[in-house]
């Protein structure tokens, strides 16, 4: 209330963990950090609702939850630092939302400050609410520029009581979208994430991180994880799935760990190599390839929605076009979703790299109807790319609910979308 | 666009199912009828993304879906005449919401005409989409009246390979509570539905539709059903909970049917009445409800979402309350989500009996911050008595974007939102 008299303009700040700027101020924004807003309000153990402040950090809440046999719907590598906030006005996707869905189904409510300084409450906590207009939906991947979201109600789901993993090479991209579809099948509801990544993804983790993988010699691999109720049933149903995948030569070779905190690594008929990884390691191989790639040079990232059959096209279409002038095009990503994170490395920031990549990758993704930015918002850095994904009567439409909502553009300013004419 | 410019106003209406009066004209608007829009655009068997035509048939979708192995996520009573737009503007739930979550997250894009005639096309096909806002949020669950849905986007699910049915006496609600928290727990996953109906639901079903239920001699029925793509995984677990609920005591009787298209109905050790019900008639015994209860006179209906503890006190206080003057008061629903559906029925429409429940549900269930509208809307009947379950602020608001979208108020007038002050 006080920034809106003195029209002064905020930009809202969870654990600043984005990677588009969205959380990081312009010219001369008071940052707005919610870090010391960090209580859970109310738990419900029957019903798995919990009500927390916007500034709680994604893994102390998933540690608090999982205490009480839930956990939390969402999960992604910076769980450490990011706030369930930030999560929520990026609308964040992450490694469960295969199995759990988006945050657009799972919150359930939002205590939301709007530009007037006014509270909206809709911090309800119910599973169904059709009275009137969804107006906390429009706060959900707003990225801070329609209001300011204070506190949080989620819908938990059970903490599964087997979790397994299986890590696995393919000598294809069409062996892993086969892979895939014969996954779906073949483990149904138990699947919990299908993530994929290319061979210089995995040569990254190893030069710049040490983590040495348990399968090789594959341009794919492919990361399977499933969570369920019964683990003799799991184990059953994840073995099978195996077999078919190795006799029908999809799959050539691959691990598989079950977690019992106990190691337990298990080498299956057909496969060639043993290693005991523990659960952890094998995620490590998935989760710290942002890591490594920044240990590779300057990094133009990209996060993009496409359907599941091009997902790789692009980048096997950029590697081309860039040759020798990127250091590295690597590929990999939430293959269930159709959601790809293409990255690009060189040596330090080139302008002219920039120009060979950019609008060539938001063109190309148009031409395919997919989307420029699936997970991690527009921010700072993409808004005057939206109109690749969306038309131009949807923008204009949200230029204007963003001068409804925020009349005197106070509320994290230059962000999202670009400047109404 | 002609009726804009004619200030002429339009009624959108799809099968007309509602309970609310969402789709019905009251003075002289146009009745908008999407039933000749009833084309399937097209079907990615890969992805199992619908794209169709807003007056397409909830059933005849998921008969072709079906054909290609997946099936709709939602599932209503109304489903032989209710069309998929009207499913989506009024963000209906029924009976897979519990397993496949609400529209919000399955609904991946929309087609709708606004106000002034434009279209808005955000007909995308993406499972992740994080550029601006998502505008067509705003339409689901709207009821016609922010604009009308013309097409849909929307994600199956795989069709489950196994189908399991359980119906279950249980001797107090308490019981039936403790059973779905045992249920949740041991089938997890493969947990598709979890329904409830109190013995009064059940008398009406026998005498008015003269359907026999399988089980007798309890105040309360529950009917399970299990969605997994391993029948014999799905049955040792549903055996497991059953053999447990039954030897603790939770449940006194039941039955079991496996939906192998040929008859299977099984009995457990404890059961002590055997009936081979198929599949089909054991919904029915949930799902004829509604019908039962217009052949038992006039029904006053409500829709009511409460913390799932609370949900059968209000069933009681309303049957203490009204005593003789109602014919019989009812409750119903769907537990899993917290749902109930309370009927009270009288020979006849009597003023004094609705004054003698209303306001005084509503106030019961602010008071248990519930939403006096679950799944059905507010539509015309409803909309003055959304402050029960919205704050002041959140009506007004609202209003604001009803009247930044339609200006000259000519989609569907007097639904959803009470007139602004």
């Amino acid at each position: 209330r006080y920034c809106c008299e003195k029209n002064l303009a905020v930009t809202p700040q969870g654990g600043n963990t984005g990677l588009v700027g969205g959380s990081v101020p312009i010219f001369d924004e008071i940052i707005l950090s919610t870090a010391l807003m960090n209580q859970i309000i109310s738990f419900n153990k029957v019903s798995g609702i919990l009500v927390c402040q916007a500034g709680c950090i994604l893994e102390k809440l998933n540690e608090y939850v999982e205490e009480q046999g839930f956990i939390m719907p969402l999960d992604l590598g910076a769980k450490g630092s990011c706030h369930i906030g930030g999560n929520v006005a990026t609308n964040a996707g992450g490694l469960r939302l295969l199995r759990y869905g988006s945050l657009r189904g799972t919150v359930l409510g939002l205590e939301v400050v709007l530009a007037d300084g006014s509270v909206l409450d809709c911090l309800t906590s119910l599973r169904k609410d059709n009275t009137g207009y969804d107006l906390k939906q429009l706060f959900i991947g707003s990225e801070g520029t329609l209001g300011v979201i204070t506190a949080v109600s989620i819908l938990c789901p059970q903490k599964p009581k087997a979790v397994n993993l299986a890590f696995l090479g393919c000598q294809s991209f069409p062996k892993v979208l086969e892979t895939f579809t014969t996954c779906r099948a073949m483990l149904g509801e138990i699947l919990s994430a299908f993530e994929f990544m290319d061979e210089k993804c995995m040569e990254l983790v190893e030069k710049h991180l040490k983590l040495s993988k348990p399968v090789t010699g594959s341009p794919f691999y492919v990361l399977i994880e499933t969570s369920g109720s019964n683990s003799t049933h799991d184990e059953e149903k994840l073995n099978s799935f195996l077999e078919q995948v190795m006799a029908s030569g999809l799959v050539t070779d691959g691990t598989v760990a079950t977690d019992d905190k106990k190691i337990k690594a298990k080498v299956l008929g057909l496969f060639g190599f043993l290693c005991s990884l523990v659960h952890q390691a094998l995620w490590s191989l998935r989760e710290r390839i942002t890591e490594a790639l920044t240990h590779d040079g300057y990094v133009y990232k990209y996060d993009i929605s496409l359907p599941v059959g091009k997902l790789y096209d692009l980048v096997m279409d950029m590697r081309t076009r860039l040759g020798q002038s990127a250091k590295n095009v690597v590929g990999y990503g939430h293959l269930g979703d159709g959601n790809l994170h293409l990255n690009i490395t060189s040596e330090s920031y080139s302008h002219s790299l920039l120009a060979a990549i950019e609008p060539f990758v938001y063109e190309w993704t148009a031409r395919c109807n997919g989307s420029i930015s699936a997970e991690h918002g527009l921010g700072f850095k993409k808004k005057q790319f939206i109109e690749y994904s969306k038309p131009q009567e949807a923008v204009q439409l949200m230029q204007r609910f963003k001068a409804m909502l925020d009349p005197k553009g106070i509320l994290n300013p230059y962000k999202t979308l670009p400047p109404a004419p």
